[in-house]
């Protein structure tokens, strides 16, 4: 058994740092978005679907970011707020920026899309002078996310939020979550999440991401050897994920752990990684074996792809648990 | 009498030019954005509405215009086609633009808003290589919107239509349409509007956006001062809007022309300007004397203020019959 | 006889606007660049060389521009001063930009060539509040050159210039000085070279800038047909020049002459265009006929092509004269 | 004692990496640049200067690095092969960068500035394609200057280049050289002078620059505090500058050694630090002990500040032997 060691002296469980922006969902499905008429509006990006997550699933979480100075930004502090997330972190841009937007298109269940906005957005306007250090002390576990480290002045300010983590026993988790678009080219991606992930404890992502942060070395895909990397910085727990094949849980201590997926009734793929997070991280946080913590991540993931929204649809311990109880999960 | 000269011998009647976006209008109204939840999508852009206008009311309409390679894009093409609008002056940028949007906030009929999303917009990547002389020279009339003037290289295209529409003898038609967000400073708009202007037939606007035009000349809000200084270059009408007190038209020949508005049940004020520009322009382009073109105008924007877009609730000859049958025009 | 009707109730001959710089010629010539190793310091620019020809011939001259807040834009409105060149219609940016830079490279007489630092440049800095109508106003012609014409706000400050010099009936006169690597696209140069050509007097410049300005057209190098459309604008000399076969001035009146070159020991060929126009200015506002005017012109050049620098070289009156006395010009 | 392990199968002792530019030296001193009318030309550039100081002690230099596609990158390139330094690690730019720019003004030998140009420099061009794990794998050392972490791609070259110099035991040399104008803001570079300085085995800088390094923390200005934190990393050595009262070099075995200064003949302040540098790495690399590797440091730094430019008047360990024959070091 293997268990990061969350301090327990802290007031706050989670907090995420980096994307706020605004899901537009189309209201009709199973087509193309030319052919769609009207988007409903959720609050999305990564770190804030896990952070939504986690405080459904009932730990105390909150956020360091940056919102606009408009509708939007209003609509997102709102919503967290209606979610008991704690939003004294979060800074509004007095610049003009504008908040992120991904139009999200479904085809099919297997042919999902999303249309991002990401000119001039507020969330990478997030600059070291928003990050607080007694903020971060008094936190377990610090949640960055890949976009926030794709321009200045946010990447920076997720670098001082490292420091601070590190220097307080902050647990560090980093969710890769690799959206090309935000970046200028994949060489410079792969060297921001490598400084990154040197200084995290644990490490989420799918084979593709290890792949793209490893392409200066020789490396073929090797799971174990992607794993050991990480151990020989700071890393505890490296999960790396392999679509509907399930994914495997290294630590530190030498162990491996698969997990597998849940039956469900597929709407579109959005939302799989972020659920799967917050409650993995849920589990970590009580101190659950590597197992069951995957287990509840996978059946998180398998009740947002059902739903319409990512944040909207973050589940309850309650139906985690009834899906848990109703299957037996695929190995 | 005043008619403005267009040539019969021409296979379009109007050709718009310029921006091309959609328009995100809440579903819910008379609150603030926050609380709104759904948006309805819709084509917009002030040259887009009068075309969109003008063919509603039976004129052949063509545009030149750039649009984004995505959904949006193909969706304003498409929606045009529907509308038996001409859209082989269309171009599709290349270089990863993305379409404008414009979120609509209706607090209460007297307070409405939009949240613009301009950065690195396709509309404004129209360049001097997607300005056909042949597609203009074919043309009755030619209208311009300051927006495209806002930055290169669309500025440059659209100054090289209006040096083809004026060799051919195309009527050009400016709608003056000003929009601060898109512009650096109101001096470069200034400069900018006037250079255009200078070259124009036709110039619509609201005393506001003439005053921002004269800001390097004292000239005291003088309405025929105005109209004179525009018949000492090329125009011939000068059509000066006063909100609710209604607008006055200047003709090259000495005359003037008050018109009043009409009662309506207001939903929202969008789509003013640019359903009375293409209901005045049909009256214009069917030689009917300056007031009755007047009174065509505002009975359209009375329509267009009432429903919940701008582009869609463009009216028909009978809907604006029906509304000057039943009222009589406020002077 | 043409004459350029210049007003006589004004303080000033000659505003010159623009481009402001500072050449640094190879004080080793006759080889490439890699092999100098030092260089001297002069002011350059083609609005500022033909200011201070103009000055040394007598002229009384001004300038309206914009200097870098550093130890070269100081030596530039120092020198100017020195040169008797009015120049409070010069101003210091503030926002950190830089003098350009212009390195010379003499392999031979032959083979010249400019390498250009031309980033950030404080010349194109220049706005529309830098402009005064009360200089302009107190002047009988103003100079433009067309690098100003490259950027905003330079391009919006020209434009209001140019306004306030037909408001006053001040003589505009555009030497074309077209320098590719200042602009984005030679569709885009076009465009802001007829719009500011349709404005002047003046217009001086070689068959090939003439056939960049005329790309939208078909005209084929014909240089009368390139006349009579400026003079359909306002333009009442067209002088358009074909290199050492010399040059042609067209007057609207109908007529047109002939100019021819002067013989020297060339030691570079730069600043030949800066010195024939000052000296061509100064002929013309003596109210000489255009054939001595062009002739003064190019005994300039020929003076300057033989010495080290552009601005520092520009003659006196005595020197051009001895040259003349000397020489029959070359038919 | 305390040695630093330079691996001894290695072709290249020392390789720099980043900043290549020209500077342009007053030839007339003691007076402000507004009155110099010539400068001569040197290559210049913190790690380059260093790189060729290394050279002239006798180091098989190289350098990575980017420079420009014209006679300004050409010259610098010839210059480094005529120094004996292998330059198979520059590359050119194709994109139109041009080489940065340092024009210095000796106004007195206290008073001395520089008139940077660095937009759009060539040497912040270079990209991790430029950064060869076999180049480097080849050599003892790598230099690393703060500049080339100022801006993408060369911020991400330089990090690669750190991933492969501690993946093959190449030891890694920080000089701080921080120039604020390069930068955005204070809070920017010290975030990434801290990651990088996180990578390094020696890092030599100024007591203000590794305040501002440490904005984050509270140090109060405490050099042991300062060496203890690097030592925490990977650093071994770390030297401390002081200006005129010599400086402090700490090592990873607890102790501390002072340096004091040269008489000298002061004609200007530049090149003090990179001939220090240059010197002091010579003597790590002979394994001499650390005072002596100050000495010769400080005795470098003498002659260099002597004389017009920096790198061309990097001694030879002839010269520097000499100085110290004549002085005693100031303690």
């Amino acid at each position: 058994m293997y268990n990061v060691d969350f301090k327990t002296d802290r007031s706050i469980d989670l907090i995420g740092i980096g994307r706020l922006c605004i899901d537009l969902n189309a209201d009709q499905f199973n087509r193309p978005m030319e052919e769609t008429s009207s988007f409903t509006k959720y609050v999305g990006g990564s770190p804030a679907n896990i952070a939504i997550g986690s405080a459904r699933l009932g730990l105390k979480s909150g956020f360091i970011g940056k919102v606009s100075d408009d509708q939007m930004g209003r609509f997102i502090v709102q919503y967290l707020k209606a979610n008991h997330i704690d939003t004294s972190g979060i800074s509004v841009d007095q610049t003009g920026a504008v908040t992120g937007l991904a139009f999200t298109e479904i085809k099919s269940p297997e042919e999902c899309s999303i249309l991002m906005y990401r000119d001039n957005v507020a969330d990478l306007k997030l600059d070291t002078s928003n990050v607080s250090e007694e903020y971060i002390k008094n936190s377990k576990a610090l949640l960055i996310s890949g976009t926030a480290l794709a321009a200045s002045p946010s990447r920076e300010a997720v670098f001082l939020a490292l420091d601070y983590a590190r220097k307080h026993d902050v647990v560090v988790i980093f969710d890769l979550d690799y959206r090309p678009y935000t970046w200028t080219s994949a060489q410079e991606t792969a060297v921001y999440y490598n400084l990154a992930a040197e200084k995290c404890d644990v490490i989420i992502g799918t084979r593709e991401e290890f792949d793209m942060m490893e392409q200066f070395e020789s490396n073929d895909n090797d799971d174990h050897r992607t794993a050991q990397k990480w151990f020989s910085y700071h890393a505890e727990i490296v999960v790396i994920k392999h679509g509907s094949e399930g994914s495997i849980a290294y630590t530190k201590d030498g162990s491996s752990h698969r997990g597998g997926t849940f039956k469900t009734k597929v709407l579109k793929t959005f939302g799989a990684g972020d659920s799967y997070a917050s409650a993995f991280i849920y589990g970590l946080m009580n101190q659950w074996e590597i197992p069951k913590a995957m287990e509840y991540g996978s059946a998180s993931a398998a009740i947002v792809i059902s739903k319409h929204s990512c944040s909207d649809a973050m589940p309850t311990t309650d139906e985690i648990d009834r899906l848990i109880a109703e299957q037996k999960v695929k190995k």
